[in-house]
């Protein structure tokens, strides 16, 4: 099995960190971007230029490999489905990627199977929300391509209206919650499962991204249990081969609900490389490979800081404030080798480690004050 | 200092885990190894096949990169001197591998600095080490190019004379001792020092290849102490910029004797990856680019196994237990890639972490046990 031939679909920062975890064991991996200048474009042992979208592309791509993952869900599904019937095992199965594909189709899932979402009312047109007033305050989200806080708006009331996305969408309550969380879970074809600890994101006021990270999460055990226990359910709901990262909100009182989910590696688990027993890239390979998952226990609290492209800055990408980073202990910047920087770009996280969790919030905000992504001057 | 253009000379397993590590920082490196089926092959950005001993190969290589280190000592120093004088930062310094590559100037080197080590004499020819019956039992070194147990023959008596070395060598004290440890050290071009915890190596008897390592040493602390010391007076001594390994022998009564050093990542070190805050491979980065050093700080005890060649198998190389191993909590198997398997060649490695001491040994008895590394029936 460690010999297969493998291929990732995306050559971007998720893809650098699974090539990294599979340096371990030597495999064999071939990874297709659009982008000639993509993160994984050094270190894949082979890659290649060309569309995820693409049928002929991702299908020629496939055709000669064993094993077919992804990195990002906005892939050719139908290609994976042919590759499938050639006989190629394709994990997270194509079925699982065009659920989650559209946002539509994923809270329509969690709704058909008793998974705690948000209640929501589908849309089709701009037009279609204004029949729904009394349903505001929601969030208007695009069913398909809606990424790293685009693609969501918040509609308030009807003088909201024209900033709602005229094309099929869903409208969501919006629900007051206290903390938004993430567990990962990792599923292989024997349907073993396991889950990392709840993390806890906070996130950005002005562009919707997450700011900083924290593991474990601080919860009441009873809210601890059943954000995993849903995490589990929704796994096997989909009956993911591969790890699926499930987003969730935790309103007051303690009600647990499905925010959404990623069929992959996820933003929210780059920590569990210095952090855990297993990182979330080990414990994907294991997944689709057939393997017994890995321990998912956590060897010391961790925080995780998104870096960020400075605002006002896009050119060739300079990294300022490395030097402080890297003499504090346990402070691991981990660059993507995206040659441009833009506003908001993600370039970059840092992991921190430290026994004591009022230190590691401390070193956390030390990090966001010390680095800079910015445009060469 | 992230942007050079960085050359590792050698593209073996020590050569892959500084690429591994290199990942983090999106290091820009260059691999140069003899064997286009080195384990660098597929992972290095860029990877050239060339000879590490010609000057002319060396020199070309280095010429337009702005930063060169070495994954192996034997190399060709007069070409790395010509670099150095261009301006090219060579870490560790060619004047380190020159006095470590011949372990007769090593073994003078730590005589005339007071670095204590066992009693030796220089030898020109096998009939030089006739004239020192009264100095055996003993050790007979090869000046150059022993390695892993080669270069190295043991001179009970005058009936064994004819399995000394015919070239320049060294007859050493076989001194009686209790343990064989070692100690990494990594030091910056500010002269800043940081030890790795003592490991404790456990040979195998038949081979003389490490068997298993321990780290921490069980040892008394007056003796860890002291290895400690010794290996931080000997790092400072040579003014090596980069890691150190240090091998050391522990006598009966505690006394601590230097066996030899190397100039790089050790295979004394592998466990780092997974058990310290900061890897010796990640130190030597660190340090040969003039960033401050990092923690070494061990999260949890941890042992090292090698994974050798299994006797009479020679050819493509196949992994027998790994699912077994891999269904163990902490146990971490890393494969070098190496295309074909010899007996006893090196072919992997597995990592093992356990709180408990005991439980720690039994999961490496449990890991030796498990896997072998045959030829593909």
């Amino acid at each position: 099995m460690l010999s297969s031939r493998i291929g990732i679909l995306g050559g971007g920062q998720l893809g650098l960190m699974l090539l990294q975890a599979a340096v371990d064991w030597n495999l064999d991996i071939h990874v297709l971007d659009p982008d000639a200048e993509a993160p994984c474009r050094f270190i894949a042992p082979h890659f290649q230029q060309g569309s995820l979208q693409d049928f002929d592309t991702v299908y020629a791509f496939g055709k000669d490999l064993d094993i077919i993952t992804i990195e990002i869900e906005k892939v050719n599904v139908d290609a994976l489905e042919a590759l499938e019937k050639l006989g190629k095992r394709v994990f997270p199965q194509p079925s699982v990627i065009r659920k989650i594909q559209d946002k539509r189709i994923q809270k329509q899932f969690f709704r058909d199977h008793f998974l705690p979402t948000a209640d929501f009312i589908l849309t089709e047109t701009k037009a279609d929300v204004a029949l729904h007033l009394d349903f505001l305050p929601a969030f208007h989200k695009l069913g398909r391509d809606g990424y790293d806080g685009r693609g969501v708006q918040r509609i308030s009331s009807g003088a909201d209206l024209e900033k709602a996305f005229d094309a099929p969408g869903l409208l969501e309550t919006a629900v007051p919650f206290e903390k938004e969380i993430a567990v990962i879970v990792g599923r292989n074809a024997r349907g073993e499962m396991k889950t990392f600890p709840v993390v806890e994101m906070v996130f950005h006021p002005e562009h919707n991204l997450v700011d900083y990270l924290f593991a474990p999460a601080l919860l009441d055990e009873t809210v601890r249990l059943e954000a995993e226990s849903i995490a589990l359910r929704t796994a096997e709901a989909f009956g993911i081969v591969g790890v699926l990262a499930v987003e969730m909100f935790v309103r007051p009182g303690g009600e647990v609900l499905i925010n959404e989910v990623a069929p992959r590696p996820h933003n929210s688990g780059h920590h569990t490389i210095r952090a855990n027993a297993t990182s979330q890239y080990e414990q994907h390979w294991r997944a689709i490979l057939g393997l017994p998952l890995g321990s998912t226990e956590q060897f010391e609290p961790s925080a995780m800081v998104n870096l960020l492209g400075e605002d006002g800055h896009t050119g060739p990408a300079h990294y300022e404030g490395m030097e402080s980073l890297l003499a504090t202990a346990k402070v691991y910047p981990f660059l993507y080798g995206k040659a441009t920087t833009r506003p908001f770009r993600k370039m970059g996280h840092v992991t921190i480690l430290d026994q004591n969790t009022d230190d590691l919030k401390d070193k956390a905000e030390f990090v966001k004050k010390s680095i800079r992504v910015i445009s060469q001057a």
